[in-house]
C-alpha cells in the first residue's frame, strides 16, 4: 500500500456546504471508492479552505483513473466543482497531485 | 485511534536537509514516538516547504504532551526548531494544530 497525500483548495464562502456534503457523501460514491481501491481516506480541512487528502492505495493513479472513468463519480464531480478554487472548469480529481512522503513510521 | 493532520511550514532554503534529517531520523526518536503512542505517522511535503503530518494515535494531546516530556525530543526539537518558520523560537509540537476531518472512508 502507498501512503498518498494531496491538496486542493475549497472556497472559503463555501465550507459549510462542503462540510455538509461530505457528511452525507452517497453510498454509491462511497461504493465506487471501495471498487477502486481507495481504502482509510481521510479529508482534513483547514478554516481558510485548505482541504487535505489522504489515503491508502496499491496504485494511486490506477485508482484515481478508475474514479474518473466510473459513472457516479462524473455526477459527483459536477457538484462539487464549484466548491473548489483555481480550478477552471476541471474536475477536482484533475488537481490531486500526490506530495512527496519525507518521513514514516508504521 | 483517531486519525489527526496536522500543518507546519518548513523554511523553503533548509529543504533539502530537512529531508535528509528525516530520512535518518535517530532509532532513539523512533522508540519515543512508538513509546508515546503514534503510529502509522507519515509527513508529507510541498515544494514551498508545507508541512503534512497524519498520525493515528488514541489520545493525540496525550501523546503529544507525552513526546514533550521525553528527554530525546527535546534534543530533537533543538535541531528541528531551526527548520521551520513562523515559530519564534518554539517547538514544532507547540504549533502542531489538528485539522477538522470532515470525510473519511475506512
Amino acid at each position: 500500500m502507498r501512503r498518498v497525500c494531496f491538496l486542493l483548495q475549497v472556497r472559503p464562502d463555501r465550507l459549510d456546504e462542503y462540510r455538509a456534503r461530505h457528511a452525507a457523501v452517497w453510498p454509491e460514491m462511497l461504493d465506487a471508492l471501495r471498487q477502486t481501491g481507495w481504502t482509510n481516506y481521510s479529508l482534513f480541512l483547514r478554516p481558510d479552505g485548505l482541504l487535505i487528502g489522504y489515503v491508502e492505495v496499491a496504485d494511486f493513479q490506477a485508482s484515481l483513473r478508475a474514479m474518473q472513468d466510473h459513472p457516479v463519480n462524473a455526477r459527483w464531480q459536477a457538484q462539487m466543482s464549484p466548491f473548489f478554487e483555481r480550478l477552471s472548469g476541471s474536475a477536482a480529481d484533475d488537481s490531486m497531485q500526490p506530495l512527496e512522503e519525507v518521513f514514516h513510521l508504521a
